[in-house]
């Protein structure tokens, strides 16, 4: 490497380009597993208000394995309920049904959360400033470059992405480059990203022809749904009322193209329509309704989204990009931010793992493959939803509308809480036994249950035992081990386990575990000796527990039936993002030796 | 006044002696309130670790109405459960019981939470610093007078307490005197408390003719409930075991006075026994398990206390004692810190409410009589309780002894979780109409349950609605809304109250309310039109509650039937410290008319 005059040269693990949600939920994700990571935003400051602004049910969860979700909950507005209006015979509209916003009746948070983006990544700055790591603005790559030495590129410690950033400064203007040597980046810069450009990855998709208004604004209404979410299909168009935190809500109103796009450009020309004019069609497809506002809009924007995927997520598993660079859609499902979140989350334990030299390059090959199968239903799903909420709606004029049971069944989905992600089986998902534990899908997020602890009787929530702390989780489902058949089989699982090739001493690093051990046992707390307990079982007195009711019997106790494990037990893999990898027989624990071993890197 | 040289004068609100449980309590609550407080200590810093740990249920809500339960969930451990040990037949100890620790099934928190001093009293100190509130260190009071003048002491805007303050700076020394007049003082200065000897007030009681040895430390045992609280009533004298936060527990250790009194000075003599001593004693109680420790202890002291109470908790409502200044008693119970803390929370609004201006000086009258009968009530249960740990077990060779279903009995008791205090009628709490909701206690806390908010479904716990912000609630329970005899009703009462005589009129400054209209209606949502309440009764869409299961239908929906309140409805107002205070037929309003008028005044 050359020296070039007023230009510094530095090396980080990660550089991350672009503090939205994928950039943030990454770099707060890295900096938590001590990895040295960077991130970059050519903003000047934090943005102040708009954009996207729900986190659904299995966000939530996620927010909650990095300790982050107590803040969301104490801030955020909760729907727990949706309704649905259409045109009534009297003209106007009137409401045909209202139901459970989420469908997912595993979901540990059955409500999806509103806050302002700007509120939601606060959560995330403050957290990363606790671990040391700040965004760094006014700062905007101006080139990168990846090695083209395949040596070099398969090697982990290598560091094969040169970028040169350029930072400005208010005062004195463009600051000298710095150009960065990073073993890893991430494009996280959005619908139009830079990064994804470098690589001329294309973005594969159509263009939307249906064109919503966006507002917030405080309301002064009779509507007696307004601090539920709506769909209102008026005969004047549709339109989604969304509850915010305080007493604010957000309008999303159908808007006719010929009222907004430039016909030259054939692009959305917002002086064309004003907030009052939108306003004003909103307040007519609430009629009979009363709609006014309070003060001012607090922000509003016109927009027209395609459903769009890049056609490559990741460049050698060096480069990657995540959230709107890979993905665009409508925000009528309300999944924008959650898939970005829920990409880093896929991501950032990953490449932790490799720059721990914990595992193999190849582990890095299944973010694509995870999500891209994601994308696709989302994209799917989108179309259908979008499809059917910008329909006219089934009345006696036009029978050809969309029904209000139509659009019940595809709202009543699991998959816009996020419950339903699942991923393929890969090295990191394996596709057996499956039948040892029928409620611990393979691929899919454990669900919640509480256990309560043999020691002291208190009760636990499961997932909060599943910290996103870049740990493999070992659930071990002894069964009742006060059955002497059962604990000779548990006996002979564990000494199976204490043998040198087991992954528990293949991977084992001085000083640092990879795996951590959570046992659960079947059966009453009071039969239940803790001690008697081989060793390796009980690690620490804190995690062991049993399927028993909690000390005042009011939750609690079926556990092993809820996850559908038998009384013969079964071992549980479980990844650091919480998702169920793989589930083996209490007498095949070679079954987890084979599936670490297809990705995890013995110590040198 | 005459100017002294090198001295200093200046007046607050509430001067406060002593930053310890009671002291930082009472200034975190009047902080809260926006009191204007000041608070001093004569140690130069915070302590570090001992003393008490235990933080009872009714603690925990307590705290959580001040936003400060959520760190020490986090931070504490928690005891569920509660195990007994006697004399085997075959030597050493055996399990005799194993119960719920917490015997009182409408606590909200159904545990005892164990955390150092030290931390708990950071959780106070952390809370104060956000409100502008520093305890000010190395500073201890000289002398303390209280003015003779009558028309002084009745106005509650005079400053008729002047307290000399001395400073100690490290290097310096002594610093310049400053004299402090306050409205109001609280001695939170401990058992030997400066402030109630300057007013020599007395300790009446007897002195505790049992000693014991604590310690805290990490265990290594085979003893199964290590991490419970346990009793063990053994041949060689009776041990406690409290699990701590982290690995620590605490151990309670019996002694003989012949090893440790100076039979010269009558005087517990921390030379004659060192730890080492008494963990040898704990060990021997605790055959034949075995009980060693992971290195040092962390503290440990020996005591001896009596039951004692002060002659005065007040001197004309000015000066006030709180905590281990006004009672002492033995810590078997872990009763200490909780009244201390409960002392200070009754007695903080009320401060506040007169400094507001809000409410006349005999208001104050009540924190004596109310926190007297609960002083008289834990004296009683301390005497019992202490009798039977400290006497010896019934066996074989002692027929007399103490049995484990007498000690069981008296453990079982709602009391010491502090959700059985019950405060006698008085000016702030009416003794009439408590049929009207029998759950709802007139003395007692109001019980926690939860009701769906009618706007958006979203599950509220009602203590979470009563935080404690120095405001009166009003319970407003509608019966069933939808039925239109029912709506008359309440149509009328909204009536009553809307008449200038009303309470909710007569007490009105502009700009502030005093009052907090909880409005919750019975039966389904769906047959609630939140629109139709008379708009008193929905000052913000916010305050209005059904009594219907949660959207998930998992819990919810008996309020009504939990509290004892009929289809008729009731009015309840509820006290800034949650207790209740009294109870009217909506078509009484007037009954609350008469209940405020006994204390509050009218705006000037």
């Amino acid at each position: 490497m050359q020296a070039v005059p007023f230009v510094g040269h530095s090396e980080v693990d990660v550089l991350i380009i672009g503090a939205g949600p994928a950039g943030l939920m990454c770099a707060n994700a890295l900096a938590n597993a001590s990895v040295n990571v960077r991130i970059v935003d050519q903003r000047a400051s934090r943005i102040a208000a708009g954009n996207g602004d729900g986190i659904s049910p299995r966000t939530i969860e996620l927010l909650q394995s990095y300790g982050l979700a107590e803040r969301l909950l104490k801030e955020c507005c909760q729907i727990h309920l949706a309704a649905f209006y259409n045109p009534s015979s009297t003209g106007g509209i009137e409401l045909t049904n209202r139901t459970l916003n989420v469908t997912a009746p595993s979901a540990r948070y059955p409500f999806e959360a509103t806050l302002n983006q700007a509120a939601i990544q606060d959560i995330f700055l403050d957290s990363m400033t606790s671990l040391g790591v700040e965004v760094e603005r006014s700062t905007m790559p101006t080139s990168i470059e990846l090695s083209k030495d395949e040596d070099e590129l398969a090697d982990p410690t290598s560091y094969p992405v040169r970028v040169v950033l350029q930072r400005f400064d208010e005062s004195e203007g463009a600051q000298p480059e710095e150009i960065v040597h990073a073993k890893f980046v991430l494009g996280g810069d959005g619908a139009h990203s830079w990064t994804r450009k470098q690589f001329d990855i294309t973005m594969d998709g159509e263009q939307s022809d249906s064109i919503w208004g966006v507002m917030d604004l405080v309301p002064d209404t009779d509507f007696p749904d307004i601090r539920n979410k709506c769909l209102a299909q008026s005969n004047h168009g549709s339109l989604f009322v969304i509850p915010r935190e305080k007493d604010l809500i957000r309008l999303y109103v159908q808007l006719e193209e010929k009222d907004v796009i430039d016909p030259v450009t054939g692009r959305v020309d917002k002086d064309r329509m004003g907030p009052d004019q939108i306003f004003k069609t909103a307040q007519k497809s609430l009629e009979p309704f009363k709609l006014n506002r309070e003060g001012e809009f607090l922000w509003w924007t016109i927009y027209s989204v395609g459903q769009r995927v890049a056609s490559k997520f990741s460049i050698n598993n060096r480069v990657f990009i995540a959230g709107d660079a890979c993905h665009t859609h409508t925000p009528k499902a309300g999944q924008g931010m959650n898939a970005s979140i829920n990409d880093s989350h896929n991501l950032a334990w990953k490449i932790a793992q490799v720059v721990r030299g914990w595992a193999n390059m190849s582990l890095l090959s299944t973010y694509e493959s995870e999500r891209r199968k994601f994308t696709s239903e989302l994209i799917a799903f989108d179309k259908t939803w979008s499809t059917l909420v910008c329909g006219k709606p089934l009345t006696g004029q036009n029978s050809g509308g969309v029904s209000p049971e139509q659009l019940l069944k595809t709202f009543q989905t699991d998959f816009t809480s996020g419950i339903g992600i699942h991923y393929h089986p890969s090295i990191v998902v394996n596709d057996t036994y499956q039948e040892l534990a029928g409620g611990l899908v393979l691929g899919k997020r454990v669900p919640p249950y509480k256990f309560m602890r043999a020691a002291d009787g208190r009760p636990f929530e499961l997932q909060d035992l599943l910290p996103s702390d870049s740990l493999f989780k070992l659930l071990v489902f002894t069964g009742k081990f006060s059955d002497p058949l059962q604990q000779a089989r548990v006996e002979s699982m564990v000494a199976d386990m204490q043998k040198p090739e087991s992954f528990l001493n293949r991977y084992v690093t001085p000083g640092s575990s990879r795996f951590d051990i959570i046992t659960i046992s079947k059966g009453r707390k009071d039969e239940f000796n803790l001690l008697r307990l081989p060793a390796l079982l009980r690690p620490h007195w804190s995690k062991v527990f049993v399927d028993d009711t909690d000390p005042t019997a009011n939750f609690g106790g079926e556990g092993y039936s809820y996850f559908g494990v038998g009384s013969e037990g079964a071992l549980v893999a479980v990844r650091p993002d919480g998702y169920v990898g793989a589930i083996a027989p209490l007498d095949r624990a070679e079954v987890l030796d084979a599936y670490f071993a297809s990705f995890m890197k013995i110590p040198a």
